[in-house]
């Protein structure tokens, strides 16, 4: 069968989620354009590769023009200086919708996170589009590109869908990752459905896979069609084995962010 | 076991839903009386067969009589002119709800539709008893339905589930219905379902299989017992293969109601 | 200063509002078109009559073409045999908002009831819009008109603000329109501010004095911008000392509706 | 592995599920200290039995010291005259909690129950932490234990799980426990799944079966991890041939708290 | 006029509150009982007395026959020993209902308080309706009698309306007051209308004059009709040049129930 | 009386608001430092002025030093080129929280815009803490420092008041701001109450007069304890005989945004 799309640009493409997103989405693309500030060095024949910084808009507008949706996961991948997030994610997440804008390109799909909703409390059982509650400069500037996708779609009708990534690592690394894990398979699934959906507009969902403990409602995701095929149970005795409880007390215990509402400014802690 | 009724009403009993409730529903009654405005020539020895217009109030009264539930799936089953929707899906249901009224029937399990709350979009996650939003006289008619079983069951005691049934077709036909579609035996399942429900009161609920994508968020039918066996997904790869993806800035790729939002009026239509 | 409109169409304009709607309007309008079945005898130089029943098609159509917007408060004002309920309201009202088609009308005031949710409790402190829960085929009427002006906004671009008129008499005459009065004055207002309001797309609102008891909240009608004066307190002291105290285990004293939720179907009634 | 609880108190351990959490909780605790009112006579190498009463706060907080949880199971299970329900359910609930705040316990699991909220009707649909409505002085007593538990959490950090219990028996014995059926396999899942939640705070969650008919939503439990694997299903058969359906009109067939709304007053029955 | 009752009967009628509803609701009722545990020496024509304990059944059962509706606002007006809140609170109030239903009283008004709730924040702009988060043993007894109540309402029809009276003093007596005053006058007002409402069903509403700074919505209590005259204001800025501001980062700024959410348990305050 | 400040901070204090502030908050400070690009000439006893631009950061830190709180109602006021947003809305915005972090300022209160959210419909009748919906680059600014804000809040314990302002001239200017005009007194008003408020935590609030037509609902402001005194009905006569009605199907009648959602891009602009 025909793929549905002849090109798709993958920001972050080095990344830990870059490399399963170019594996995993091949059947819906014949050809995938990656970004990353790193080089990449296992490029295959339906890739080709740029290596540049997202604050850099020349280059962002030359990779985004001919393609025809942007999986965008690049940027700082957590707590940083601010300068940093200002540059890697605000910047760079504005010039990749303004050459969306400029080049025609009808759909992103962006990776924000958990932190940008970190304070909720775990037993809130919020939405998948809870209001935001950011617990780092990194969850203020996922927050910022879910508003600025918001104005892409209602001004220039580009649909986006806002992914609030929880934990995606290969597989749950600490006891609170048996509540917030997604699997790099479940992530694929997540970025597929949200290609392929028939109308996202300007959707705010969570990424998380089927685990027994579930600390959001994804119920107003259903448009999506996101069907999660993995849990943490399996790993819950090696993790469980590994770790001490949590401390009922902790504030990191109660908020979905975890530790990321005890971090201090990065900026402090940088000057350490 | 026995069965819970010993005769039910079919309307519409010779249309494309009406024939599978036919079959389905034998589990639940010994007997069946039929009605449509055609003749039904494979008449069973557990059924009776009536031909008439739901608009004459006589014939309706008397084949009422005697039921111990009516399942109303007759009328014009999509946008007609203004004079066949007010007589077949208005007064006609006027007329079955008076004659249950009059001879003590006790639950009436309606046929009403999605194009009763078409216009909401995809991604509103509506529950499915949303809002009146019709997007066509006969979704207007629906509502109408959906109105008066109010008043019959607040007034008189009579139950009534109103199904908003999205797209009940052999098999997905088109990209729409890959969300859309309602098998024929989830159909069944949940008319059964409804008939057999503890309490159901008044209840609007919604008719659709168990698809990757869900318009609608099933939560407030809890109480009914409905569990879709079936979903769209196995007809995917077919039906994109035959046809085009949607146009993602057409109103019938955002609106639950798909191509009947751009339906004109039916009057004008017919008179071109 | 000028006047928004040239020609306004009311109808019903015989009834009791009718006449204070005449009235109160004038800021508003250059000139009047009046329908009622019966005669209006005192015909002033801003207005014409015309006196046909609203069934008639082709009347209401000569009648709306025009006028810059109407004022649809004819058709049975209460309970009636159903007949007569689906000529005047339902007929009635299809030809008012086809005719508003046809001519390009721009906004639609209509005349709904209490009786259109007649069946929600005093002590659920229900918005404006709540849902439908009509208690008579009167209400039934209602909910058929709420729907169908939804249609012909959502698909047609016909602006309608539907009124959920309480009771608007010229003075409290029971203890029930203590807490469900609208005086005259307040009606002209609220009229006024559906015609003037900047945008009011499709809404369902409702007609109630700021009597000291209040049924309903208004909150979702700030859009409308109506201001009540009036209040059913002053005639507190009179009502009480010339009625009996409410039944406090009786339906009518808990259901919004009143006496309305006591009565039995309408043909019953007539067949007495 | 190790086990997360050393030792575990349970009351109302001699009771029908207290049976069936001694051994189903074995997984989690080393040692179990049992408390009830009447004697266990098959006490295991790793239990110790206490035989008193919940009233008696002296042996109470004897035997809360040294445990790390508590399930508090005890006090009358059904509706009982008011001194009854003082001295066991509330005078011993508290008794409960103040002894935990004496010794430091972190965690309690509290037995409330469906007829805390008896009253709500079973197409409401509610969500598992609805607003009190009891059906019975038994159903305000848990109302009671559950504003309790509330206080202990935000005032002194001791975490609840209140658990309102619809039928745990060992099989759906009637019509209504087709969906309020809790197998004893689901209770003692969902309360090691409340033992062992990451962060429960104060929760009010529900203890229902996977049945087909569902009278609650359970959406806002997500946090806690319960995973139900039976329903009511199987059984439906046979209850079925052996009881009458329900009467449509009984308050009973509405609300969720079943027959014990038709209760008269504890009291009145005593006297008989 | 005639009054609308005959014979009413305040609890707690000695107390601050006591004395002024004996004056205000004068207009409402012929007579009044006043019961209290101290004597209270200026009866006038109208009223009389009985001093007993409300724990003690008999008493209370005597007092209820022949009155037509309760004020209770009798027992432990703030945080005490849980067995003087166990005997003036719960089982006093028990006996107040349990007596009212075997007289046939129809209407009961409940002081409830601030303290049933007072662990919400201002900032959550509750509704006056709140589910229960207590401050103290003392806010616990609130939230048991308004579950009692509302047993007694859906099972018994008596119905009731419990008040969660903020700060009801002669002035505002510190910064809090500031937002939680109740002015005398505005009590009156407030169980005036509670009385004399036309349907109040089981109601949970909150004391509250009509103060700038507002900790609670009131939208959902229109249909008792209270429209409070005071506000704090004109004691602004005597209060504020007595009083030192508030530790923002205190729970009892943060919080409606103030200072009691730093009380400790009252068993330990009274072993000090 | 002592004021209960000794020194604010106003950012942007020679704007069209600044001017206003500096008298209008005269009671609450005995000292203003004032902040702005450009130079103020009539600085007063208790005033003293600096001129730079927020963007830089060691200017900004110094002039929150000593200060007790900020109003930080600087930056660009509509929209602008991406770089400008981003240096003065962005960088100037974080720039304040982190000084107000550094030197342990406990309250500021933030000038955001209706344009935040102006892809809002007037017909939503959306809370004043409605999501995110910006109509402008302009618009995403004030989302960014309303997320950052509460981020401070939750990890920093510096409270703000984040006012969503519609229109704040000294009278209204056209037909859109008859319902979004903000008189500067009122606004005065509106800051004096979040600067004084008990506690505001992170609070989303709308600035708004009392207009008779409300595009927003303020009921979840009560705390703030903001009453409005002026509005816009007297400048009705005179501004609509001045300015044309509305085109009904334009989308600026429609959004709360108004003519902001017809703006193209910044940088398209600037480039013709």
């Amino acid at each position: 069968m025909e793929k549905p799309f002849n090109r798709i640009l993958i920001t972050g493409a080095a990344g830990r989620l870059g490399s399963e997103l170019r594996k995993g989405l091949a059947p819906l693309s014949n050809n995938f354009r990656l970004v990353d500030r790193v080089e990449i060095t296992d490029i295959k024949d339906n890739e080709e590769a740029f290596v540049f910084d997202l604050a850099d808009e020349f280059s962002v507008d030359k990779a985004v023009e001919g393609v025809e949706a942007i999986i965008h996961f690049g940027g700082a991948p957590l707590e940083r200086p601010w300068d940093e997030i200002l540059d890697s994610n605000i910047r760079g997440s504005y010039n990749i919708y303004e050459s969306a804008r400029r080049h025609g390109i009808k759909r992103v799909i962006y990776a924000s996170s958990v932190h940008a909703i970190g304070y909720h409390k775990i037993d809130d059982n919020i939405d998948c589009d809870a209001k935001p509650r950011p617990d780092s400069l990194y969850g203020v500037s996922k927050n910022f590109v879910e508003s600025l996708s918001s104005l892409y779609w209602d001004k220039f009708g580009i649909e986006s869908a806002c992914i609030r990534i929880f934990s995606s690592f290969p597989e749950p690394a600490d006891r609170r990752m048996l509540w917030s894990w997604l699997s790099f398979d479940d992530c694929v699934r997540l970025v597929s459905a949200c290609l392929t959906a028939p109308h996202i507009g300007h959707t705010i969902t969570a990424g998380i896979s089927d685990n027994k403990v579930k600390p959001i409602n994804m119920d107003n995701a259903g448009h999506i069609g996101y069907v999660p095929h993995d849990s943490a149970e399996p790993y819950r005795e090696s993790v469980e084995s590994k770790t001490k409880p949590a401390d009922p007390m902790d504030p990191a215990t109660h908020c979905i962010g975890g530790w990321f509402v005890n971090l201090g400014h990065p900026n402090d802690e940088e000057s350490k």
